[in-house]
């Protein structure tokens, strides 16, 4: 047990002290204080080594993304980052990748406040499994399902960077560094999932690709979407390669964007164009919600374009989420 | 993806159906409403193929199993089951082995009333991770750190048998099936850990061992205490063999007993005596807490037995629990 216990040195006290947790790492459960008021929002995720990173990644990124999964669920809810737990399995107790990988994780969860209040540590297959806890006002959190005719589509950033940073290093090609963190160190759009309660209808954050994750919302709010390709946010590199592939798979089908997308009706577009200015951040209108079940997109010219059946060809081979 | 999805539907709705949960399994977080009053208690765990069960053990078993770690936590701070959240990872979506997972899964969670809330289903080694998340009445939680000078140390049913169905499975010996359901489906303490609110002053579930486990409690409460071998509560096998070994790992160190250890003042041991007979479950005093650092263990002619070193000859090889 003793390299074990090493280990979890590392983990007794990562992110600020809370005074909602009342006791924290170091006994057979973590207890916590929910405001009145609040609700809690909590979600799970696993990355393991392979799928949806690479084994040799560099631990304090390792740290750093499995914890940003998290929080994008939450800022998809408009929740407010509060604890999270860390189950964490390793072939070996390497005190150094250890230590990296909490420097990571613990930095992410101090800029948003966040608390590690439990976790477990077994010996096998790198593996990471974070639960994230979140608080909202009651009747405040975004759903999937609020999407209504007419509201407008929008979505944070640009789309494809993690797709094309990761497409590169499978192929052996440089990638740039702005790409590659974009990848492995994905910033959650928390700050901006607080500031669209009260203006968004319905809210996704985007994991496995815009087609997809808004597919989540059209189904949750039995609506259908138009999207303009012309329209979406794309840094040059990947307007570059669609361009000389006529392949949308990057920015429609690609894992890892962690942005958000979200619907509002139209008079509150202005709203999101100030937020956008105010967080400087690009929130970009891709389309509109309408009667037409399904997704239909459209091409500059007019023409719709077939979407295909898209595998996944990063690591993220098959991930079934049921949050 | 699709094959995901149909794992997916296994765990739409396990558990019963809860009005504090107001949004379960399918958008990126679930919500959770907690009671005025009450304070929420979380522990998360990972069980791995090859390190807590074997590979082959009936997936029914692993269901049940990878829940029951968790309540037995929540039994230890004397909280109640609420909620849980699943994270798996399989090699492949073998539908068959899916569906018993959930069987042995949900049973169990129907038992103590708790819902699945959400999840994440990724392609891997055979691994589970499990976040259990319960309530108890706002400082009315049963901590580790409790125990006083002079409170008795008691066990609820038995220590050992999981340990010796394991060692015999992994020897090729036959195992009488009381023993192996032991190791396979233990069954948390969830009752009696309700019951000892307002009873216990320290508790803790029994996961790696007696000897080990009350460590926790002593140096959580700055306290030491007496043992004494002929107090433990044994079946006759294991008994048996500790009379022919004089081997005492098996009901000291020996993982999975998933009973709880608890201390009260000694003023309330009849309680203790009554709460046994109401809950058809032996709660044996197996030693006092003392001002001696350390645990003192003694044999039945009052000679003191060293403890070893013990190392883990079970699936547990190594598990570093923060919480």
């Amino acid at each position: 047990m003793s390299e074990f216990d090493l280990i979890t040195r590392h983990f007794a006290a990562l992110g600020p002290e809370r005074p909602d947790v009342v006791l924290g790492v170091g006994d057979d459960c973590a207890l916590l204080e929910v405001p009145e008021g609040q609700t809690l929002a909590v979600s799970i995720d696993t990355l393991s080594a392979g799928v949806h990173f690479l084994a040799d990644c560099d631990p304090e990124h390792i740290g750093h993304k499995s914890l940003a999964v998290g929080l994008s669920d939450l800022a998809a809810m408009g929740a407010k980052p509060a604890w999270a737990t860390l189950a964490l399995t390793l072939p070996e107790a390497d005190e150094d990748w250890i230590h990296a990988f909490a420097v990571g994780f613990g930095r992410l969860a101090s800029a948003h406040g966040m608390r590690l209040v439990g976790g477990d540590t077994t010996r096998g297959a790198l593996s990471v499994t974070v639960q994230v806890h979140g608080l909202v006002p009651r009747g405040a959190a975004i759903r999937r399902s609020g999407a209504r005719l007419g509201d407008a589509i929008f979505v944070s950033g640009t789309l494809g960077d993690a797709g094309l940073a990761l497409r590169r290093i499978l192929s052996g090609e440089p990638v740039v560094p702005e790409l590659r963190r974009r990848l492995e160190c994905p910033e959650p759009r928390v700050e901006l999932g607080l500031r669209l309660r009260g203006i968004a209808s319905a809210m996704i954050d985007l994991s496995d690709g815009l087609a997809g994750d808004l597919g989540h919302i059209l189904r949750a709010s039995a609506v259908g979407a138009e999207l303009e390709l012309e329209r979406l946010p794309l840094v040059s590199q990947v307007a570059e390669v669609v361009a000389a592939t006529d392949d949308w798979k990057l920015p429609l089908a690609s894992g890892d964007d962690y942005e958000l997308c979200f619907c509002v009706p139209p008079e509150r577009i202005p709203t999101v164009e100030r937020l956008a200015e105010a967080l400087g951040l690009p929130l970009t209108q891709v389309g509109w919600i309408c009667a037409t079940p399904g997704l239909n997109v459209r091409r500059a010219d007019g023409h719709p374009l077939m979407l295909p059946a898209w595998g996944y060809d990063h690591f993220q081979v098959a991930d079934g989420r049921t949050d």
